[in-house]
């Protein structure tokens, strides 16, 4: 597949930078499960040390790490491998709960909610993966994938409808697991059961009509405009782990953006 | 009105840090024009003799300013005053050119086109503020500001209809200005008719459909599904200058958001 993860490429590049080439060799402790998530990392002249690098080499390849998401400084505390997402964030795109303001409205400033909606596996079968998802996930023609079909539920309401797919063998633990074990998270699931770390995701928003099956499944009109979430995760390496696309009712999606 | 300025806070508080007032009293040099937009600051050495300070204070007191967007540290060069906003970001959450790819596909991964849409003022007045918006303005009741409602146009068609409303009698230049010199983007008009520098601004995306006269303006049905942006935007010294709606066809939406 095309690697398009920076760190491999700084790693692999001739004529890299001495701090990218100790960045890489950083990123695969992480990679390894040698720096733990949530651990702090060795003080900077300990790695200075072991590497056999100037200090400032190790704080440019520290300071990657942290522009990648790997790494986090905590001020007064020291440098942690971050742990990876929760999975609980696709609720930053709506606000389903009766207390959101009006849309446009100048009054609100609060987050939306960030509850985590209870999932309803409705299936989960192995299938081919077409070619092109096959290729995001770095596999070949023919390549097999889960195919997942989840409904997400917050208070008492359909709210979300989600199909997500994930590359075989790398997920085969799930696919044997019982709906009742899956709890309302993925990516701790994917954690535990297949070694997974989700530590980054790409969200593009588009918005469409429902089709009368997803209707259905989300208690709202035939045809009744949608906000589509499409969804790449990416694991520590940098390799796509998952493919997902969220369906909800465009008119409880809220979104805010800062530009500077 | 309520400065949420974290700089402004920084500089007022008791007990802040030593580098928190250093950083406002630079972020005072950058609101009073005399280190410009464009321009490199001081060395950090020459900083630190001018307000008596250690090297590592002043560093810190620096790295605020970048945290603020206020400057950018360019890679062996320096670091910068920032450039304003140029406003032309609203085309970032949309795709309206013909060679989009369909929502949802797998295929994109190349960045919406930011060309700058033409831009026709259809009227432009003075008008009491309700109270939400002279607040957000900083104003008192009863304060005046101008209200301008403007269409933008790409591709020789419609794309976005906007309500703009800025306070008075800052945006008093505009009022006065003939609508064939506005040009295609208001925050460099901002800055060289009313000294104003729109250095950061938020803005939130809600989904509702358009009434009669929005449809007929952006040449769409009516009640139409259209995305609705929200913009709050703030100068340098973080007050808010500009309050904006813009609506745009839903299905030409389309925003990317990494989470990590």
């Amino acid at each position: 597949m095309p690697d398009n993860d920076p760190l491999h490429r700084a790693a692999t590049a001739p004529g890299v930078s001495r701090y990218g080439r100790i960045a890489a060799q950083l990123q695969r402790k992480i990679v390894a499960g040698e720096w733990l998530p949530g651990a702090a990392i060795p003080a900077e002249n300990t790695l200075a040390a072991e590497f056999g690098m100037a200090l400032g080499t190790i704080r440019q390849a520290i300071a990657v790490l942290v522009q990648e998401g790997l790494l986090e400084r905590v001020q007064g505390k020291g440098t942690f491998v971050r742990n990876g997402l929760t999975g609980a964030s696709m609720m930053r795109f709506f606000r389903f709960r009766a207390d959101a303001g009006a849309p446009g409205s100048l009054a609100t400033g609060t987050e939306p909610g960030l509850a985590i909606p209870r999932s309803e596996i409705l299936s989960c079968r192995a299938a081919r993966l077409d070619q092109g998802m096959a290729a995001l996930f770095g596999l070949g023609a023919g390549a097999r994938g889960l195919a997942i079909s989840r409904r997400r539920w917050l208070d008492d309401k359909p709210r979300l409808l989600e199909s997500i797919w994930l590359p075989l063998p790398r997920c085969e633990p799930l696919q044997r697991l019982p709906k009742a074990e899956w709890g309302d998270l993925l990516y701790p699931l994917l954690g535990s059961q297949c070694g997974i770390t989700i530590h980054r995701a790409e969200d593009e928003v588009t918005f469409r009509t429902l089709d009368t099956d997803e209707a259905g499944l989300l208690e709202l009109p035939d045809g009744h405009p949608c906000a589509l979430v499409t969804r790449r995760a990416y694991d520590l390496q940098g390799h796509c782990a998952e493919y997902r696309l969220t369906r909800g009712d465009a008119y409880a999606f809220r979104y805010q953006a800062d530009i500077r």
